[in-house]
């Protein structure tokens, strides 16, 4: 049975942080509905292996089936990185990770052909965004950095904060001296500290934030498909939130994040699926 | 069945963490046997809810109950603060966590009772410090500090680094405003960063690693229980790792914390117990 125009989406994270690609796909698709499962019960994927990061996201993916979605985005870099091609073709919905959205537009946008990737330890050394950049452009050189702390820093809210001001310049350094025109947040969590990035690589680097990428393709993949929601909003609020672990971190970042309280989230034992 | 003296013990903690204080139970318990546990498919336990962490600690337990352990030691204090006083009473060997031999030492040791803790926001949050304190000095005034870039740092390997120097002043100086004059570690990896902590804080106030009073706890009480292995060792290497992720880092960072290499880590479907 093909999934109807009025579904909803499915958006899924290792946590919090995907809620800025939900953010974004709330603004460009006004129209849609969205579930959105954040995996805090084994939240960070950023350090872990690629085979329980694959196991994950089936059990999550599974779970959004079950709610009827129509197409689901991998919200998590690490996840995207490590499943989206092992599960792409597992499923009957179009799935989408946050990857490729971010390399289309970095790959056409850099003028001397050096783009810098930042992400999590699993991200980076994967060499995905390498991957894609390469298959966009062979002549593109791309310079990849884990940065830990970025996500802790920006979880404990120290967004406009002297000491993320010297984790910046300590982890972006190499970028500035390798001479990259074109950097990807390749992390949810990047983007919460953008203005510290931008004040450290200057006006002139351009930074990607997939999530707003991702938002614009889905929006194209959907319309391709005809599945993209036309109408108006059918619910008060057609936002709906799980979690794996009811820590109350999550509806305190959450509430930094999106414009409005998440109260109405629901905990899943996301390891029966 | 009583397990003889020969049996192992177990000892589990959320990650790599909880190799601290399987190294001070090494060195001083040096006849004993080990099997560890680091939950590196869920780590880190600090911001998860009270049951999932009950949750968690069950199926390990099962899992080293299986390995046929004499004694259990919760190497995490997150764990110990939430699991501990749930599963002691279910299972047939003594089970012992970090949080009270910790609080037993400062409550003997403090002078002007301003005792200052810090750990994971779930440790902390927890007030179990403070709760045995009370109990065991009611005169005790506790003052906790979850301080949730600690982790990160110790595992980025910044040990001694002027952002680690920063993030502990800002995260210290309470303690130095109200006068403390005890400091318990309470999270497991705090103690490598202990010289930029000593640093800050000052030769007068007396820092509490509770790994190492955690060992000492184990000897008194396997003494008791007349489990203690007083034999000279029986194998080349007594030590087993098991892993419910096999991410490199593991094998890493437990490289910086034991003496040797931790090669022979092997990984457990912890889910399944």
């Amino acid at each position: 049975m093909k999934p109807d125009r009025d579904a909803p989406i499915g958006v899924f994270d290792s946590g919090v942080g995907g809620l800025t690609v939900a953010r974004e796909i709330m603004r460009n698709l006004p129209s849609e509905k969205i579930v959105y499962f954040g995996d805090t019960a084994r939240v960070p994927y950023g350090g872990k292996s690629r085979e329980n990061i694959i196991r994950y996201s089936r059990q999550i993916i599974h779970f959004l089936m079950e709610q009827q979605v129509k197409a689901i985005v991998i919200a998590c870099n690490t996840a995207s990185a490590f499943a989206l091609e092992a599960v792409r073709d597992e499923f009957d919905v179009p799935i989408l990770g946050v990857i490729e959205p971010g390399a289309r537009v970095a790959a056409a946008e850099t003028k001397n052909k050096r783009v810098g990737v930042i992400g999590t330890v699993g991200t980076v050394d994967s060499g995905i965004h390498a991957s894609y950049l390469k298959k966009l452009d062979p002549e593109i050189t791309v310079i990849g950095k884990a940065c830990p702390l970025f996500v802790p820093l920006v979880e404990e809210g120290w967004l406009h904060d002297p000491v993320t001001a010297e984790v910046t310049a300590r982890y972006l350094q190499e970028f500035k001296d390798k001479d990259v025109d074109t950097l990807i947040l390749g992390c949810t969590h990047y983007p919460l500290i953008r203005s510290v990035i931008r004040e450290f690589m200057g006006e002139e680097v351009r930074l990607v934030n997939p999530a707003y990428e991702t938002a614009l393709e889905l929006r194209s993949l959907l319309e391709k498909k005809e599945l993209l929601n036309t109408g108006g909003k059918t619910e008060e609020f057609p936002y709906r939130f799980y979690v794996s672990d009811l820590a109350e971190k999550f509806r305190a970042f959450a509430g930094s994040i999106l414009p409005y309280d998440v109260e109405m989230t629901k905990k899943i034992d996301i390891e029966k699926y």
